[in-house]
């Protein structure tokens, strides 16, 4: 893949207890962030429910659309886990044991604890590679252009490392923030032209709230550094015609 | 609407801050369990980027596939904010001036501070229903089925108070956990056992590392009661068979 090639990707989480409300995903920002840093931009996240066939027909549509598809959750040992059977089906693959997993886990437990309920998580897609789980032993998966998580959030950062080599990013996505003690509304019509000139930038506007007061930061991000550059200064421009108090550039 | 019907819910969070890892989506929480309490379920979570075509089309999927649909965030006054475009165009509706919303915003600014970038916020679809906004003025909206709330989380929560008489949900979603000490795989085959005799019951398996000990929660949802009351004795009987220890029932 060139290096000007424009990578992306989709964040797939799986799991009854993001939907509940009950446990609050941040898979995703790690992924995000580590996937920027390797120059693939998210393009969509979904996130569904432990349900078969909505994991395979949203597997089937996210894998054709976008050029990698990462998912979390769903690989451990109970019959709620049903990431890899479901990947399985997606790909039209076996439902298989995985060899060089089984002995991963067979030597990372003590004699006698590689019981049934483990060997569950050495069932794989058929010709799956393996990624490596440096944490807690039992391996993800990829498949083609899917790659297999975990759900917990320590294990899958420590699998990250793992998988740098796997994934050819395009150019490293590049951002600068300038952070100003103002409202949106009043920097929007300016700010609305700089996009307009600058279309293949993207330039974003977030209020906030700190220590009692409130603020903008706008948020640049292009490939190209000297785009990102010529927005900065054609921002400063107006903030200063407007005397904008500037709280970071 | 019976309050037998099973209702369910998408959460489309609209938004490049959230796909790129700079900001951490929290709505998703607030909304899945203000819903649930409302006994509406919440089926599916998208996060798209503040690009046109993609919110429309996603739109007009979730809306005819599920009860109601929340979408969070482009709702202000800068030029990434267009959700309401958006849904206009999903709808087939003229965006335009929403005359109520206009003299809300009116007589909160000071005189001459509702400036042409405030003025985009009251920019709707045609006959749209205001979600009035106790934080800070700009009202959401509703069309249809379909209800855009802010992306500022303190802001969302504030106007879920003022939701709740136009969203009509079935039976609460009721739910109740047993977390042991102990790891999934010496529970997976008892644990899924109960779930094969009780298949209209949701049966969740989520290890924990609290206080440098690890442990599994076991989440059992559903509208019944006595379903619920009837798994949990179930699941003891295993985890007293097992001699495991019981940290919360």
């Amino acid at each position: 893949m060139s290096k000007n090639t424009k990578v992306n990707a989709a964040i797939l989480i799986i799991g009854n207890e993001i939907l509940s409300g009950r446990t609050q995903d941040t898979n995703t920002g790690t992924l995000a962030n580590w996937l920027n840093s390797l120059g693939v931009k998210v393009s969509e996240v979904r996130v569904v429910p432990d349900e078969e066939k909505i994991i395979v027909d949203t597997l089937n549509f996210l894998k054709k659309t976008y050029n990698y598809v990462f998912t979390t959750g769903g690989i451990g040992p109970t019959h709620d886990d049903i990431t890899a059977q479901s990947v399985s089906k997606a790909f039209g693959k076996k439902y298989e044991i995985n060899k060089e997993a089984f002995k991963i886990l067979e030597s990372y437990y003590k004699p006698g604890e590689f019981n049934k309920g483990r060997q569950k998580m050495v069932w794989m897609p058929a010709e799956a590679e393996l990624i490596k789980n440096p944490t807690s032993g039992a391996p993800g998966f990829s498949v083609d252009n899917v790659f297999c998580l975990p759900g917990v959030p320590s294990i899958l950062k420590s699998m990250l490392g793992g998988l740098k080599n796997k994934v050819v990013g395009g150019k490293p996505i590049l951002s600068h923030t300038i952070s100003l003690r103002t409202v949106e509304s009043e920097i929007a019509h300016s700010l609305s032209k700089v996009q307009e000139q600058n279309k293949d930038v993207e330039i974003g506007s977030y209020p906030f709230f700190h220590a009692g007061k409130l603020g903008v930061s706008i948020v640049i991000r292009s490939e190209d550094q000297s785009k990102i550059d010529y927005c900065n200064s054609q921002i400063l421009e107006f903030v200063n015609e407007k005397k904008i108090e500037v709280v970071e550039r």
